[in-house]
């Protein structure tokens, strides 16, 4: 059961203003076919930001910013104690969609105003983030706001990071602090529990036919580049058993990676060989170099470092194997999911439970206070794109939800 | 048994003066890293066309081209009939080798000088000719030279192909001709036979520790594209058994190929996928489209045919196949590789027969006239590379066979 101000929070979500925000957001660097281009910290995003922060004031909340340019859109509570927050990202990929990160930021808004609408004044603060370059589109790697708020020390390794226009992140970061000079930086990096709600980016929930997920934790990620040598050579005039054909080795490999890795019964491993490199890749020239790269996902470290050795012994005379990314599991709290699915329940949304393939800012968050996230389906699962595309139904349900949840949060955590 | 002249002709051969000529045409287009780059008809190679003509004319030849500028070097016989011809290209790859083509021209020209130093006067004209634009690497298609004087009718068709620089094949065909404004026209396409003499492109000579070998003909090739549709999806969130993966379908694809087609037994049969193209090819994303390219190689027009329908049993749901190329095989003249062997003999040099895998002039030649090649060894089958090389002593009897063969075959065809 939740207390009866979490219920209230959750009916008077006002699922008309989250539509028009969600409309309102899809504005700031729309693209022709649908879809959003709004870099990190672009000008595009501060004008985003800027109507984010005058709608966050018209809710009566307190601005707060940091060094990483993350915004804080604070309610007070009854108590000056460390907030319950909620958020999301509201940068998108080149070709993006309108919902990943977007959707958790303003439905963060929406819980702000149910709880005005419902004049309920919760015992902690809440409070909605908006993480900084979530996407990793502009300034490589993802996740710096979430990152460099959890870990202050990481921020020095970002500031030279140069995006494609060769504006570096800390001269982005300027930008950021001119457009908005009078923000007040956050006291302090405080926070009594997070939770992220976000779409999600796969097609499990539609699948399964279910509006909502409380999502259990983030995968661990390996991704590896394999590169196989060969020798060039004429495909008209080198017989079969004098060549040394270098995607034919890395076509093996892969194969005998899938045989040795893939296990039907095991429904949360993902492998995946996304990019591939043939030279001289020409089409009467057999191959004398092919790499190709390797994303490993898995929710057990045992499993993962079991992959991890498996990977190494492949190294030979004509295969090379290094690391590109290394992630372990994240966990997320179980005091939080206890909550998100009381609320579920009391509100009588079917919900399952779910990991998630995908990284999020939560994954940082998870490190720093008890953390957690709820899911809403993706349409066919498709993200990064301008299709992605959630039913609005299902995103009042999962505001809904939100709105409950951090209310009792609030109250009890 | 082969004439005493066409023993004296070959005993003649200036093998010095072979050297020399090769080491001089290399020096027109020549790389820093020892390779050349000289383009069918640009200005490099026509200040080659004019050296090779002051040579040719030292020698007393007669000097003809025609309408897609080949040059044809003619040392006359007792009577005027239809030559017998030898000779290759002088193009070249961007970053191709010394002596494909090249040794061709250049042995052939050692032939009629050897029977200048011989004091032969053959019953035929013997003649050296350079077709124009073999490579097809600055006019595509390659061997236009051949093709046309072959098939006159050719030439309207490529006269509009437009190279890198966006000089058609007509503007340089007209830059030839103010180049070397004195040139008579051939007059007309007669030729009694075409001997064209060729390092292998392939590792087989050397393999079997031969000096010479006399091809039987030129493998018939197929070239397909294959195109494998899937659906682009998150590599952390889409499980395995929702998965639509392009690339595992173009793997499986390629593999299922070779499993039908390859046969250990079979030495002539080539099976090579050169190119291969992913989309969108990032690490993270399942792969929506996958292409890739076959080459396959075959002297039966029967294997062909099998192979042709078996491709074309591979379309369906998501697999298209397009044909990029089909060439028929070609078999060289029996009364000329009579003759090719019996010099390799009464010369003592040992010589197998092989098959072409790659295309030469003598593919259109072989439709013209009776016609046949000859292949000295190709180190470790390197070809269009700088690392190209053939051994000096391999040149030299190649050249000889080719003096004694063309003298034989000027009294007897």
């Amino acid at each position: 059961m939740i207390s009866s101000p979490s219920l209230s929070a959750a009916q008077h979500l006002d699922t008309d203003w989250l539509d028009s925000l969600l409309s309102k957001l899809s504005q700031f660097g729309a693209l022709d076919n649908g879809g959003v281009d709004r870099q990190a910290l672009s000008a595009t995003e501060l004008d985003a930001r800027a109507w984010l922060i005058d709608e966050a004031r018209s809710l009566g909340c307190e601005i707060y910013t940091d060094s990483a340019a993350n915004l804080f859109f604070r309610r007070p509570g009854r108590q000056d104690l460390p907030p319950v927050t909620t958020g999301s990202h509201i940068d998108t990929q080149p070709g993006g969609g309108n919902f990943d990160g977007c959707y958790g930021v303003l439905a963060g808004l929406a819980c702000l105003k149910a709880l005005n609408d419902a004049g309920i004044t919760t015992e902690r603060p809440v409070e909605v983030a908006i993480w900084t370059n979530e996407e990793g589109s502009r300034f490589a790697p993802g996740a710096m706001g979430s990152s460099v708020f959890t870990e202050p020390d990481t921020l020095a390794a970002f500031l030279n990071v140069t995006g494609e226009d060769g504006v570096t992140f800390a001269q982005a970061l300027e930008l950021h602090h001119q457009r908005f000079p009078g923000l007040a930086q956050r006291p302090n990096r405080d926070m009594a529990g997070f939770v992220e709600l976000h779409i999600e980016q796969g097609p499990l929930l539609e699948h399964l036919e279910l509006p909502l997920a409380v999502v259990s934790g983030i995968q661990g990620v390996r991704w590896y580049q394999v590169q196989c040598q060969g020798e060039s050579a004429h495909a008209g005039t080198t017989p079969m058993a004098l060549r040394q054909d270098a995607m034919q080795l890395a076509r093996n490999v892969a194969s005998a990676i899938e045989a040795s890795t893939l296990n039907p019964g095991d429904d949360a491993l993902r492998l995946t060989f996304g990019r591939w490199q043939v030279t001289p890749n020409a089409v009467n020239t057999i191959p004398s170099r092919a790499s190709f790269t390797l994303d490993f996902r898995h929710p057990d470290p045992a499993v993962l470092a079991q992959f991890d050795a498996r990977i190494a012994g492949l190294a030979g005379d004509r295969v090379s194997v290094a690391p590109l990314l290394s992630c372990e599991p994240v966990v997320f709290a179980p005091q939080i999911n206890q909550v998100l699915n009381a609320t579920a329940q009391a509100l009588d949304i079917p919900c399952t439970g779910l990991l998630s393939g995908a990284f999020h800012d939560a994954m940082h968050l998870a490190g720093h206070c008890p953390t957690s996230m709820l899911f809403v389906p993706s349409h066919r699962g498709i993200s990064h794109n301008p299709a992605e595309y959630t039913e609005p139904r299902a995103l009042h349900t999962g505001a809904r939800a939100l709105a409950g949840a951090l209310t009792e949060l609030s109250d009890t955590i």
